[in-house]
């Protein structure tokens, strides 16, 4: 199978990443020719990472995969799938959006990576606008496996089979949202749990601290290999009914108070800032942040050692 | 230290093998003496079953631990602390209390598993009122470790202190609930991630599994090892603030949309029940939960290597 990757940022490297060690040949490209020079080498030493690291069977051949192209209608001859990223700008869509419908096959789904934009905002007058949708992974797509496909109204379901059967090919966990909405549905499902973190917080029910140990040491475990339908289903002797039957009195109660927008507001925003500090320097964030790469990885060996 | 445990059913054996595994001396007493006796035999069993899984060293020690007593009085004598099981009765609850304040020494902390029943509804006329407080463990809590202690509002700090530091050092993981909430934090953070995925399936944006797929491959990862606090803190240069300045917009119009109580009418319920089944009937859901407890055995495993 053959992937042109449109834009070769943090998102783009990681894609040509997951693509080639999918099997796939893949072609970069990137406006600036600066930046895809660049690409090449950092995609180079990330592929050599995650083989240290288990995540990767042969980084020469994965490296081989992958080809820079300086013309954009080079990267796209053959292609049977594009992943764009390029910044989060509407105009800038809609540009790169014209020239992939103008050169790409017919029969070649444009895909976006972006997580703000519906893609009718930057399809809806492309001659090939039924090919066109949105999909969106979690940073980095070669650890985090899931990636929401998302089509504008005149999106065709053959072009959303293709990108679905395209992410399970390359091992990644494609999830179909059927209408266009604000967050897709894994930014709605952490704003609702945050909303609630932050009102607890701010109402003085616990700190912010114990609220990660409520989470990490309890909620977040079942949640990293079942989703909340299977965990709630698994709850109660005969199922999600029995279970929501228990429960559903105390969760709609809960409900009439979990409203409002106020959980964003600068005063609480300030308080948890000040909290988190405390619990980090701002000058450990960095060093946190390799540690947490770290520990996404090794989650990510044990996961794939474990029977489904 | 001296722990007793009143009331013998699933979470009295597990809370036994919490403390024993955590070298504290504990009795065992239960008003229904064949229950006791039947729980001794049963806590036997899991501890073999925790050293096969390696998530405990020596059974037969831990074993030794362990002392059932037929006097309520026996088993309260020179106990530190005291964790109560019995059903999720108001009148059981207050009658117990009654007992266990006026049998056990002064200093003795007096701690309830209830989920449902705030302390302040079982202690307003005990002499020893400010020494008792909710401590709810997640089911079983020899595998998951955290615990919410929730005092009533004349629970003293020094109790609140003292049943912080049992639980630090049997290794659970203690969360202070600063005040009487429904639900405490952890089943409020789940109300609010389970209202929003009902509502995503019930307006028709995804399906039940799709939805479980964007946690268990995506959002539920990090939270596994991390709190949303601090998943949130990695997720910008800077930190949190940083994360809210950029992304608080998207949330607040989110949770414009994020309202209602309909997400636990019947009819949904019926629908996701008619979902869930066609994943797993439901004659396949006690082979499923084995699955589950093995893969949390080994999830907590495999987080027990890692450094934190």
């Amino acid at each position: 199978m053959n992937i042109a990757i449109i834009g070769t940022g943090l998102i783009g490297q990681a894609w040509a990443i997951v693509f080639a060690r999918g099997g796939c040949q893949v072609r970069l490209w990137d406006g600036d020719a600066a930046a895809l020079e660049r690409a090449s080498g950092l995609i180079a030493r990330q592929i050599a990472q995650l083989q240290d690291e288990r995540l990767l069977d042969d980084a020469q051949a994965v490296s081989a995969r992958i080809q820079s192209c300086g013309e954009l209608a080079q990267a796209l001859q053959g292609a049977d799938y594009v992943q764009e990223n390029l910044p989060e700008v509407l105009d800038i869509k809609q540009d790169i959006f014209r020239k992939l419908d103008a050169l790409a096959a017919p029969q070649t789904v444009l895909a976006s990576s972006t997580s703000s934009i519906p893609a009718s905002a930057f399809t809806a007058d492309l001659p090939g606008r039924h090919r066109c949708l949105v999909a969106h992974p979690v940073n980095p797509p070669y650890l985090v496996p899931v990636v929401e496909l998302c089509g504008a109204p005149w999106t065709d379901a053959a072009s959303m089979e293709k990108a679905r059967s395209v992410m399970n090919q390359v091992g990644q966990k494609p999830v179909t949202v059927h209408k266009e909405l604000e967050g897709f549905i894994l930014n709605r499902l952490q704003g609702a749990l945050l909303r609630e973190a932050f009102r607890l917080v701010q109402k003085g029910y616990v700190s912010a601290e114990d609220l990660d140990v409520t989470v990490k040491d309890g909620l977040g475990l079942r949640w990293s290999f079942m989703g909340p339908f299977e965990t709630i289903d698994l709850n109660a002797p005969r199922g999600l009914a029995e279970y929501c039957a228990r429960y559903g009195g105390m969760f709609r109660s809960i409900a009439t108070e979990q409203t409002g927008t106020e959980a964003w507001s600068p005063e609480l925003v300030a308080e948890l800032e000040r909290q988190r500090r405390e619990q980090l320097p701002q000058d450990e964030l960095l060093q946190r942040r390799l540690w947490r790469d770290q520990r996404l990885m090794a989650l990510m060996r044990h996961k794939r050692e474990l029977p489904e």
